[in-house]
């Protein structure tokens, strides 16, 4: 087994994404390709005086950065994100991680690697903390307009994750929609939700924003546009509440006492929410395998994402989306 | 000044209901008329002890549940909520607040009252606390298939809104969208950026999901089925982020001694947050002044959404729609 990991992606990067390979390397005796500027990436390496046996480094002298637009990869070849990819692509890696430019690694992997035989377009999942355990949100970004047909295709390969990687037996499926009735929404939602109820997904119907993070659902199925958004909000309004927290905290001398008092609980709630310790997003659909870490990425989050990784080749999760993208296609003929 | 409430509406009706009359009348001295089932609320009155000659009672037989699908107002004529849209639409009174269903709120003002001249769809707008106070945002769920021009129409109202009972002078417009680029999301906001670009507003460009609790924007304008669910996402994330932090600091004898030197910090926190506090949400473009408060409302709300209700009339919010509808149309005719 051999991941590649953008050693130049991400906020904390070429220092976090070395120590994460380190890590993980550790952990799981995959062997790790690090793919960006070899001096970096060398230095790094050297300071964390780590036999390079299980560690190699694959050379990319451009970086795409975190505020640049995504179409830059079509100028920057020899990026490490291109490079990534390129290394998918002659099956020199079996996967490839990224804590990069999200917008760049989606549009990368789409112009350089094909879709799964079968798949329309490709989606990008996420995992979030619930109440109870996790629930997969697909699509959060890859595709803006698309149809009822990718939604239920969506579901298939969100299905597959949960059950492969998740280990959840029998995964249902939500629509994410403004309201429960199968009449709610949009057009496009309608024809979902008939699609699905149709398929042979254990589909249990609309879900409203209310219910995202009461773990009712485990795979709850939107647009990518809407998905985008809602994630986007997400991030920035936990970040707001601690931030108006510590506002407040910092305001007299009992509460101060207080949290620090709090301090190991609330740490332990933090992990609970922080979704990189899911360990990133899967670019589901695509003929090669690819995570998505957040930009924030610490070591262990990076490490966590290489796990991931290992995790989808072992268990050969694309060869199980393609048969079931084949078989609900068979079932909706059949209809 | 004479307000009606829907007397039957919202979780905690009619005690809530009540109650928040007796408290604005006092605070504010406005006349209100408690819209429901006479006996009902002659009952809590009574237990108020409160002298009758400020509050009056609107009869009403039915009322429409929160869970119902809001299309039950055509069925019933004689609820809380379509007595109050024809006290409206009478001149009977000068506003009317509900913490009932939104969605038949909604249905029964679009139903019953005409929209301002010029407007072409209403919107409702809520308000959001953020690092740097308030921010508004329209539509939440008035309608579904917004175009560019409605979306200028919302801009137009929420600028109104923030100018007259927010008291900013000159407040920005931000379009929620999935990047900041004039180019990204659907051909419908490629094509609003434009008309707001154009337009005499401050438009500052299109807003990430990310930036919405930063306080950057005043006003951001959003189509209804993506303001819809945002909204509800994050009621849902604050709620849970409260349960995780309970069940956490529950664990141990330390961690509760730190939340209850915590909590005083935290129930402010909990009020600067708590969306309730900013006086419900304001149904805009229609010929008639309509508050939803929030479905969990307790009395201080229903207090401040009848407050907000007074400063709707006062300041004459709608006869300023309605020229700047106007003034916006002459200047997009010159273009």
């Amino acid at each position: 087994m051999r991941i590649a990991l953008d050693g130049m992606g991400g906020d904390f990067a070429p220092q976090a994404t070395v120590q994460g390979a380190v890590e993980a390397v550790r952990e799981y005796g995959y062997h790790v390709t690090l793919v960006g500027q070899p001096k970096l990436l060398e230095t790094q390496l050297a300071d964390l005086r780590f036999r390079k046996s299980l560690i190699d480094i694959a050379p990319a002298t451009e970086t795409v950065g975190m505020g640049e637009s995504a179409l830059m990869i079509r100028h920057k070849k020899d990026s490490s994100i291109c490079v990534g990819m390129e290394l998918i692509k002659q099956g020199r890696v079996n996967a490839f991680v990224s804590c990069g430019n999200t917008g760049a690694v989606v549009a990368a992997a789409t112009l350089n690697l094909k879709p799964l035989p079968g798949v329309k377009r490709p989606g990008i999942a996420i995992l979030l903390p619930t109440l109870k355990g996790v629930t997969l949100v697909i699509d959060v970004g890859a595709t803006i307009d698309a149809k009822p047909e990718h939604l239920l295709q969506y579901a298939v390969m969100g299905v597959v994750y949960s059950k492969h990687i998740l280990k959840k037996p029998r995964p249902t499926v939500s629509l994410l929609n403004i309201g429960e009735e199968a009449t709610k929404g949009t057009s496009l939602l309608r024809e979902a939700y008939q699609v699905l109820k149709e398929s042979s997904l254990d589909f249990t119907g609309n879900i409203e924003g209310r219910d995202i993070f009461s773990g009712r659902a485990d795979v709850i199925v939107c647009d990518g546009f809407i998905g985008n958004v809602v994630l986007k909000v997400c991030e920035s309004l936990a970040e707001t509440t601690v931030e108006f927290c510590m506002r407040e905290l910092k305001r007299s001398l009992l509460t101060r006492v207080g949290a620090l008092l709090c301090r190991p609980a609330l740490t332990s709630l933090a992990r609970e929410v922080d979704y990189s310790e899911c360990g990133g997003a899967p670019l589901l659909g695509i003929d090669g395998i690819c995570i998505i870490g957040h930009g924030a990425s610490k070591p262990k989050a990076i490490k966590n994402a290489l796990g991931v990784a290992g995790h989808f080749v072992r268990y050969k999760v694309n060869d199980h989306i393609v048969h079931e993208i084949e078989s609900i296609k068979a079932d909706t003929h059949e209809v």
